[in-house]
């Protein structure tokens, strides 16, 4: 049989309030450091509340609000080093997928000298600072992920420190914290979200368990496309939301990512295309691609979306997308490139060849 | 929203020859004691492959092999005794549920003095014998649980120690050590396996996660109803089965069992009715139960495992379980009283009253 391997050491509590239901969690130590944004957290109520938290346990904390979109390797060890200075025993994350990441590379960083070009090399000591992670948008998972992806101006991509030690000792979700998050971002990360269910159900790694979690965000997901396709967006709606991009992290906590983000990855790096939309750009191509040896595969994730076919699923991401963004041939195919050299991508149930790859680039993007 | 809770510190391997294959995880202390029941372990080769692995890693171990079924509390304090005796530093647990839970609570005695009036408090200290367990039956799901359940004669009845401390570091499945389980005790454990995915569906505690869950659970079970009844078990009948019996012990992992456990337990302690044949027992009289104020999740359950009603159920029931076990009123009336103690009876999506138990168990039973 498929073996089945199930690893999730992470502790979710995810409903309204939680933080303050949950306080005994923040008890990890005597000193926190918070990782997060310049601005969101602030924004959204979410370092307040937990700045209250900590307060009412009389844990001192020290706040780290310098990381930016796709964080990069200086900025984790600027980090690591204002976590070693204020001898903090812990870290509390705040926000997307930036911040998440940033604070598990700080985690590790704080906890062990690791050269810059061994940053990557999966060999570390079993010494980090345990975290709790609060995403405030829903579509990264890294909450309840082992990765940590950083901007990497050396291979001009993004790389992905990849250890179970940076799983997060808690993730606290509470959709509240996302009431005001503009429309634009809600949708590149619920398409971010999307990209993670589907790609880890098109994985060679999935197996029967993550099939079912993988397909439950699919089907969340895609009872908000009309609310997002509108704007439209409930309390009830940025619940599921949550709740998809958490399924999309377990999920890809033990498959992975694929062809979309090995696609996707050069599009942020060279043309600052958000990362959600840049995997959102390439989806429908590869799920054609995908349905030429899995038809049934791919027949399973429309279904969990109420669609009739792949044409179906395209207008649906069509009409979300708006005006796409397009690309020369040249740039393709340097992308091709790039895309082949990415871990993930032989890890699909299709395997892709040089030509399959600017294929699905052309096919999405001229 | 409805507050999602998800803690699984196990880590789970499941697949053919996954103790050789994934050896290294044995590698949790010097000397291990092995707790496992009379002959199974010796019978369907996993203790062998246990020993095997142990050798090759030159790590020392010890065998307790005098686990009965529905272990009670003097082996438990026995086998504790001998984990210190021996001074074993992991405990390796292999068979069904009962030599599983008994190896729970010689984790937790062999680590810290306690006294028996206080082995159900719940107040433990934080120190436990790291555990791998090694299920060779389909229907406890107690690999993935942090319950180890006792025979109690004090309490005449069974009685729960549940602490997240006795969650295993490790659950090993492999379908193969079933090949030659008999057909009485595959039927019976599935039937358990069943129960617990059907209890925790329709518990008060369920989550949208948990609730995928089960419904997997359910699902691969009722894919294995016909093979049951014409006794043609094959290897991926098995497969099937363990898989639902991993979902339903993750799901109550996470909501607990409810009516069903608590009305079946005195079948078992009085009557000496093996514990998953005790649950099928009355277990379609508490879907016609809950179907009276939630129609639609009982819907679920039955499109789950193609079934129209629940007379459809109850029939499939039948033909497994064969000539039943009848009872007297007076017996009943005193099963009742019993089970209206039980901690679980209340989380169930309809809480019943005492005419309602005594219903239940007269429709079920005389």
């Amino acid at each position: 049989m498929q073996t089945l391997l199930f690893n999730l050491p992470t502790k979710i509590i995810m409903g309204n309030n939680c933080i303050q239901e949950h306080a005994d969690v923040f008890k990890l130590g005597k000193k926190a450091l918070i990782v997060t944004g310049h601005h969101s957290a602030k924004n959204n109520g979410s370092q307040a509340d937990v700045e209250t938290v900590l307060k009412k346990h009389n844990i001192d904390y020290a706040l780290f609000d310098e990381v930016n979109s796709n964080p990069d390797i200086p900025t984790v060890y600027k980090g690591a080093e204002f976590a070693k200075k204020e001898q903090a025993d812990f870290i509390i994350a705040i926000g997307g997928g930036s911040p998440m990441d940033a604070a598990k590379a700080i985690a590790l960083l704080a906890c062990q000298d690791i050269k810059e070009e061994n940053l990557f090399s999966g060999q570390y000591d079993d010494k980090v600072l345990p975290m709790i992670h609060i995403p405030t948008t829903s579509g990264t998972g890294s909450e309840v992920t082992q990765y940590s992806i950083l901007s990497n101006d050396n291979a001009k991509t993004k790389t992905t420190i990849a250890t179970p030690l940076i799983f997060p000792a808690y993730a606290l979700l509470d959709a509240r914290y996302q009431e005001n998050l503009p429309l634009t971002i809600t949708v590149n990360t619920a398409l971010d979200a999307l990209s993670h269910n589907i790609e880890s159900f098109l994985s060679l790694k999935i197996n029967s368990l993550i099939s079912q979690i993988t397909q439950s965000g699919i089907k969340q997901i895609g009872d908000c496309f009309t609310a997002l396709e509108n704007n439209n967006i409930t309390a009830e709606i940025r619940e599921k939301l949550m709740y998809s991009s958490l399924m999309g992290g377990i999920a890809i906590a033990h498959t992975g990512t694929n062809i979309v983000h090995s696609l996707g990855y050069s599009l942020t790096y060279f043309r600052h295309i958000d990362h959600g939309r840049a995997n959102a750009l390439t989806i429908a191509e590869y799920l054609e691609f995908i349905a030429k040896n899995n038809p049934d595969k791919v027949k399973i994730i429309l279904n969990c979306m109420n669609l009739p076919d792949v044409a179906a699923f395209k207008a649906k991401l069509t009409a979300l997308l708006g005006e796409q963004e397009h690309f020369s041939l040249e740039e393709l195919q340097s992308y091709t490139k790039i895309a082949l050299k990415a871990k993930n991508i032989n890890t699909s149930l299709t395997c892709p060849t040089k030509d399959d790859v600017l294929n699905l680039y052309k096919q999405s993007l001229i």
